[in-house]
């Protein structure tokens, strides 16, 4: 893995590309029987009859997905903890598909109240194989100023 | 569970409350291992010594949770299907905390081009067993006309 990543390495438009993840059939059942337990998460026939026509995974498994990704691929100094964001899953991730996360720094704001830490905005692109995003996300995360040696 | 809801089962500030989940460490871990592996998510003492002053949920996982709340406590007629929203994290989930997530109906947006349909939207507060906030989400859901008899 790169260097941890502080506040003072970053800049706006930056990129990232982190590794990739594969998406089984039977991993997008078994998030869905915790987590979102519904027809076309859960069968294949079910799904078919459905809305996305075939097996889904959850958007919110596509989010911890591409989140595991994040957590592996952008070396933020301190760790990835994110305040929240915006989300849209513009299409379903599918049995097969294999995932990648295209980060941008798009905003960083110095904290005023602490001088230690500010607040980095990076627009996440999560592609399947043939480079179609099933999701687009937001994140505010906090990054920290390098300690003074 | 109540009748499935159409879209015109629906008005702008109704509300639902869902059912309650309580949130083990084990939990906490098991999800983190999966999607978030961080050690304020893995590892009591590791997260002492963290921002979060202790072991902290996943802010993916409290998104999960509230998913499946949602998808036991919001009837919709033909499922859950959400096509994203705002998501902010003001406080981690804890161990032991018990999550119940709060339902308002903002925005009902008949579709144009698709009459059989519409885009409601949400304001969901996920609160521990305080009432505090751990979650507040603005999620945009898919609901559907009543089909004519």
């Amino acid at each position: 893995m790169a260097d941890a990543l502080y506040l003072e390495d970053l800049h706006v438009g930056q990129t990232f590309t982190t590794g990739s993840v594969t998406v089984t059939a039977e991993a997008i059942k078994a998030f869905a029987r915790d987590y979102d337990p519904q027809p076309f998460h859960l069968d294949e026939a079910a799904a078919e009859a459905s809305l996305f026509g075939g097996l889904a995974a959850s958007g919110w498994h596509t989010a911890a997905l591409s989140m595991r990704l994040l957590v592996d691929g952008l070396p933020i100094a301190g760790g990835l903890i994110g305040v929240g964001g915006e989300t849209t899953w513009p299409r379903p991730t599918r049995p097969g598909d294999v995932l990648t996360v295209h980060i941008e720094v798009t905003e960083i704001t110095p904290s005023k109240s602490r001088s230690d830490r500010g607040m980095v905005r990076t627009r996440n692109e999560t592609r399947n194989q043939h480079g179609e995003p099933v999701q687009i996300s937001n994140l505010g995360i906090v990054a920290w100023r390098r300690p003074v040696a």
